[in-house]
Parts: structure tokens; C-alpha cells; sequence
């Protein structure tokens, strides 16, 4: 007898028929001699009408409370599937995180998980019933309520997937599996049926929203095989697993893209030891995220250093970057909202030269200037001009035959 | 310094405006140096919301899931609560059942509290913060979630006030008291300022629908002051308290009517020991809850037997009914489904002879006949047709010169 998890998202449970849709999955798994546990994401839509209700009082809702608030959504869905089941002669029990208990540190709207009792969800798969648990919620020490950011349902289902030992996690949403790029932007994408963690990892971070990159992370660290699937049909499916040296090393596995950035430059800098601290150090203090950052070569004592951040904190960003260039002295601040980072990702690419010369070849026969580059064992980023988003997309997934790929 | 707990119905809770003016007085209470405690329901028809969700999948949900469902509505309005007073620079801290913990029985639907911790609710007060607890919520001895049924929140209020000895128990609501009968059908309806547990009790088992009749009980038997007040203003409000004997003993302190009556009656029964017995018993098997209950003097070794139910189980009890009666031999039974239930209530009624002659005369003057008649201590209520109750509410009010109350 096999143990699955299955993780639904909230385009998956956003209304009763749907909630049945599931049901039957849920059932259809269960019927075929397995022990399951199920974790939901809130209705779709329901986080952002609670979180909007917090941020029409203020700007800066209590973190407590706000955890409080917006963890309600999945208690709802849990109870609906289960009183779903149980009408089905499905014998179905819901959890939610303190009654799991689901402990995590105090980091509201952001927590970690830290333990898993998994003693009350044992009991419940020995007896024959379906386990159905609220995602995206946890409790601290003390027993207060707390979440665990954006997409945080993945990291339910992989965390319990580890504590359970679950022979596999499957990841249920709106799409039917990793693509080779978005098929929104190029006509041509192919679906993968079989990626790496460090490759799932690399292009969830870079923009892919299949799963949360934290939930990709633990999965790697537990060695979860992850399923992602659609929840509207058998079809298709992408598994996320282990290098695999029977797996076919192909050197690139996806193109990427992210339009959610704007650039810095901080232009004319002395440099000298303790400048960049002094630069950034500002940004940490106030949760500002940096991408990439570039430092060019120093020239008679100066350099310009540049770097990338989400276009929501860009106003932010400049104000502190150009208080701290004053105190350095730099001659002035730069900013470029107009910009798009541009990735391949892939396994193979470690062990093939080459790689980057020939997306730089690719990106300069197009007429598109690279801004900034960044690379990493398995990826390679550019930052562009925005508006050569979608070519640059359709370019690099043709020069690196992507839609060959499966 | 005082401590004083207050709650917010529904209709006080159901958008962000009316939020912000429960903030407000809470935030006069605090100011007036008195330590806080806010017992919240859901937002005004969230709950019927939920329910109707539940009640799409199936007539009869799993009541362990049905009660986890319902009890979402309440820790929306207890966090936004507490995100606003945060905000507006008074430190409040919002708990759930679990987090305070309100320890109940396993009946889901209408469970009744067993026991309430106040410790981490007391060690917030010290520190000056204000508290806000959901109503209407708490857990059984295995952390399972559980209800306390319709209007629990007032049975929340209640418990806290006694378990943290509260010097008063405001319960705000739409409107700004007890009344003595029901103003939409009487002009002449006039608000009390004061009125005993026992008065308030047979007034809401009657149809008040003012307050839960088990926190009205609960309220007597732990002598919390209970002061009902509109949320809308600050006039008003009737205190609800033990009998003084400085209070004004009133003979007459409220008319109520109850128009969810239907009257059942089994003609011809044989008049022996284990008749009764063997009707009610199959009422009582099916939650069929049996208010009065009328046995005609024997003629000749035979009786009627009449009793009314709630309408909605009226059919169900014909049934249960005519099956028994066929067992003991009955001659028919006979259905009314256009009967209400008008009753007068007052403590001084017990001390006053004379009161139901005078109600029945005042009846039989406006040519209403009365089909059933039932008394107690503090209260005479007589059913009949249904088409009578504004009439009969009208000259009770006047007969009794309840207009002239205060």
C-alpha cells in the first residue's frame, strides 16, 4: 500500500463542483489501494479578498492578526471536502495546522516549518480515513496562527510529504505539467516529463509559478518525488526528481522570463572597502529584495555598480540608494523600470562549454542589448530592454531546440 | 478598575465601517480605565453563507466538518478587529477557542461549554491589552472545533463574563433593548430599563429573539449583569438582572408571540397508563421537540391528547404520530398548522391572582378563542389561530397598561 499526498491549488477547489472534481481524484486514489492525504489552498481569490479587507484598514496590518485572517480560507475548503467524502461513504477527517500540529517558527507571513507531529494523521490513513489538511498554515510555540507566504500550500505538501514519507507528492493545479517556456509567449513550448530539482528550483525562481522555489528546495533536501499535474485531466504531468543518470542530459530544459524587475545604477562610485555594505545594508533593513548585481571593473578609483529590484520597491529603492550614494559620494542614481530578466536553465549545462556564447550570439543577431548578465552552475541570466521580452523568449528556445524536447 | 466584557452581534461586525465603530467604543471603555474583553460573532449572514455551502452537498453534513465550516465567519471579524485597534494605537490580541482555550462537550452543533482557561486572557489584560475572542466557538477535549448553536456568541459572552468574574456583560445588538412586545407589531411597545433573568428567559424562550435563552440560564446562575444596548447608540439599553426588592415588582413585564406553532391532535385515545408514553417516545427518538402539551378530562375510558411542535417538523410528526396512533388505537388525528403562541410574562405575576382571568377575558372580548392554555410560575401563554396574533399582542398590551412601563 502506497501513501500519496496530493496538494490541490485554489483554481482547483474555487467552487463546489470543483470541490467534487477533487473528490473524485481523491476517491479514484484511495479505491486504488492507497493510503491518501490531501492539502488545499483556499479558494481562489479568498486570500486576496481577505488580504484586501487587512490592507483597506491599513498598510501595515499586525502580522498576528493578519495571519489570523488570511489562514481562514483553507479551513473552509478542508471542511467542504470533507463533509464531500464523508456524504460519498468516504470516511474523511479535516486538520487544520494546530490540530495536526503543524509547528513553525514566528516568522509571520513568512514561517518555516519546524516540526511535524504526524501521530494523529497515522492513526486517522490505519483506520482507513482520508486526511484532509489546510495548507499554507502552521502554529507557533505559543499556539498562534501563522503562514507561510505566497504558495505556501506546496510547502505543506512537500514538508508532510517528508515527515510522512510519502511515496509521492502530487501537485495538482491549473496547468498540466513544467514547460519548456511559457506556451503564452511561445507557440512552441513543450512540456517536460521529467525535471531535475536544481532545474525546478532555478526556474521557479526565475518566474515559472508552478510551485513555491521554497517548496522545490525541501523537496530536494528530503528527496520528495514531486508530481505536478492537472487537476482537469489524466493527461500529461511533469515529475520533479533526482538527477538521474539514466535521465537524459539535455543542456538546456527551459527558457524563462521575468518582467517583474527595474535596474539601479549607482554611477561613479569611490571604490573603496565597506561602499557596497554601505549601499545595500539600507535596502536589507527595509525587506528589499536585490537580484542581480553587477560591480564593472574600477576605473582611476571609481566604479558604477548596478543592480536589479522588483518593480513594487523600486521608489523605495532609489530614495535609500540615493541617501547612502550622497554620504559616498557618488555622482548620481540611474533608474530603468523598462527592464525583463531572460534565463535558460538546464542540468547539462555544467558540462557543455559554450552555452552562454551561443544565447549571447542568439540575443546580439536579434539586435537585442544585453544589460546585465548572471550565471550560476545550471543557468544563464540576462537582463534586457523589456520590450524584447517575447523574442527573446522565442529565439532562445528555437536555438536551443526546445520544442524537441520531452 | 473595572473589567468589562462586551459583545457585537452580527449586524454590528458586518463591514469595515462598522468595525471601525466597534473599535471606537471599545476604545472608550479602555479609556475609561476599565481592562476589555470583546466577544465578537460572524459578519451578519456570513454563517448562513456557510451553511447554505454545506447544505448544497448534502441535507445531513458531517457535523465534526459542518462545525469547522462555520466557525471560519468568526476569526475574520476578530482579526480585522484587532488589525484596526493596532492600528489606531491600542495593543489587542484576537484568540479562538483553541488559543484561549473555551474546553466544550463533543456535541457539535450545540456544544456547551465545559471550562474556560483564563490565564493567557488575564495576562493580557495586565499588560493593558485589550482582548477579542470568537465567539460562538471552542474545542472538545481532543481539539476537534465545535459550535454552541444559533446565538452562541451571547452564551460566549456569558461564560467569560463568569469565568472572569466581569463586573457587567454589555451584549450591543440592533436594537437598543428588551421591549415589551415586539414594536413592529405594537406602537405602543416600550423598552425596559430593567427586567429579571427569569423574565428574560421566558422571553426568549417565547419568541424574544433578543438573546440565546441558554445565556440568559447561564447568566442567572453565575449572576452576571447583563446590559443589552443597541451598537448604533447610546441611549437606551435594559439591564437584565436578579430580582431586587427594591425593583418594582411589575405584574406584567412583556407580551411575546411565536408564530412557528403547528398543533396536533390525537382524538379518542384510550385512557391508559403508557399512552402517552408511546406517542411522545418516537418524537423524542427523531429531535422532535414537543412544547405544549394538553390532556382532556377521560369520559368514559377515552381522552384527546393535544400538543404542538415546530412547523418545520410537522410533517415528520404527523407521521411518527399516526403510526403510533393506529398501535394504541386512536380514532383520527387531527392537524393545525394556523395556530401562534401568545404569552404574557412577569415575576409578578405569582403574587397577583386574578392575571390569567384577565388575560383570558381581554381574548374572549376581541371574540379570540383560545385552543390550549399552558402556565408557569412567571408566565401564561395561550395558543390560537394564528390569523389573531397582531390583535391579541394589541389588547394584552393595552390591558396589562404596558405602554405605561419604563
Amino acid at each position: 500500500m502506497a501513501l500519496v499526498v496530493q496538494k490541490y491549488g485554489g483554481t482547483s477547489v474555487d467552487n463546489l463542483a470543483k470541490i467534487e472534481n477533487v473528490a473524485m481524484r481523491v476517491i479514484k486514489a484511495k479505491e486504488a489501494g492507497n493510503q491518501v492525504v490531501v492539502v488545499l489552498s483556499a479558494m481562489a481569490g479568498e486570500t486576496d479578498r481577505l488580504i484586501n479587507l487587512a490592507h483597506q484598514i491599513t498598510d501595515s496590518p499586525d502580522e498576528r492578526e493578519y495571519d489570523a485572517l488570511i489562514s481562514t480560507g483553507e479551513q473552509v475548503t478542508v471542511s467542504l471536502l470533507a463533509i464531500m467524502l464523508n456524504k460519498m461513504g468516504y470516511p474523511a477527517r479535516s486538520f487544520l495546522g494546530f490540530q495536526v500540529k503543524i509547528l513553525t517558527d514566528g516568522a509571520y507571513k513568512q514561517a518555516r516549518i519546524v516540526n511535524i507531529d504526524t501521530m494523529a494523521i497515522k492513526n486517522e490513513l490505519k483506520n482507513g480515513v482520508i486526511v484532509i489538511i489546510a495548507g499554507f498554515q502552521g502554529v507557533d510555540s505559543d499556539n498562534n496562527i501563522t503562514t507561510l507566504g505566497r504558495g505556501g500550500s506546496d510547502t505543506s505538501a512537500v514538508a508532510l510529504s517528508a515527515a510522512l514519507h510519502a511515496d509521492v507528492c502530487d501537485i495538482y493545479t491549473d496547468v498540466d505539467g513544467v514547460y519548456t517556456t511559457d506556451p503564452n509567449i511561445c507557440s512552441k513550448a513543450r512540456r517536460l516529463s521529467k525535471i531535475t530539482y536544481d532545474e525546478m528550483l532555478e526556474m521557479a525562481m526565475l518566474g515559472a509559478k508552478v510551485l513555491q522555489p521554497r517548496s522545490v528546495e525541501m523537496a530536494k533536501k528530503y528527496q520528495v518525488p514531486l508530481y505536478i499535474r492537472s487537476s482537469f485531466t489524466d493527461e500529461g504531468g511533469t515529475l520533479v526528481t533526482k538527477e538521474d543518470s539514466a535521465m537524459e542530459r539535455e543542456v538546456v530544459s527551459g527558457v524563462t522570463y521575468d518582467r517583474d524587475q527595474a535596474k539601479i545604477t549607482v554611477v561613479h562610485v569611490p571604490d573603496r572597502p565597506g561602499i557596497a555594505a554601505r549601499l545595500f545594508t539600507p535596502l536589507a533593513e527595509h525587506h528589499i529584495v536585490v537580484d542581480m548585481i553587477i560591480q564593472n571593473a574600477s576605473v582611476e578609483g571609481f566604479t558604477d555598480l548596478t543592480f536589479t529590484v522588483s518593480r513594487k520597491d523600486i521608489k523605495e529603492a532609489t530614495r535609500l540608494v540615493e541617501e547612502a550614494g550622497k554620504d559616498i559620494g557618488a555622482a548620481k542614481v540611474e533608474v530603468d523600470e523598462n527592464v525583463a530578466k531572460i534565463s535558460i536553465v538546464g542540468v547539462g549545462m555544467v558540462s557543455h562549454s559554450g552555452v552562454a556564447a551561443k544565447m549571447f550570439a542568439t540575443l546580439a543577431h536579434e539586435g537585442i542589448n544585453i544589460l546585465m548578465i548572471s550565471t550560476s552552475d545550471i543557468k544563464i541570466s540576462c537582463v534586457v530592454q523589456a520590450k524584447y521580452t517575447e523574442l527573446a523568449v522565442m529565439v532562445l528556445h528555437d536555438t536551443f531546440e526546445l520544442d524537441k524536447r520531452s
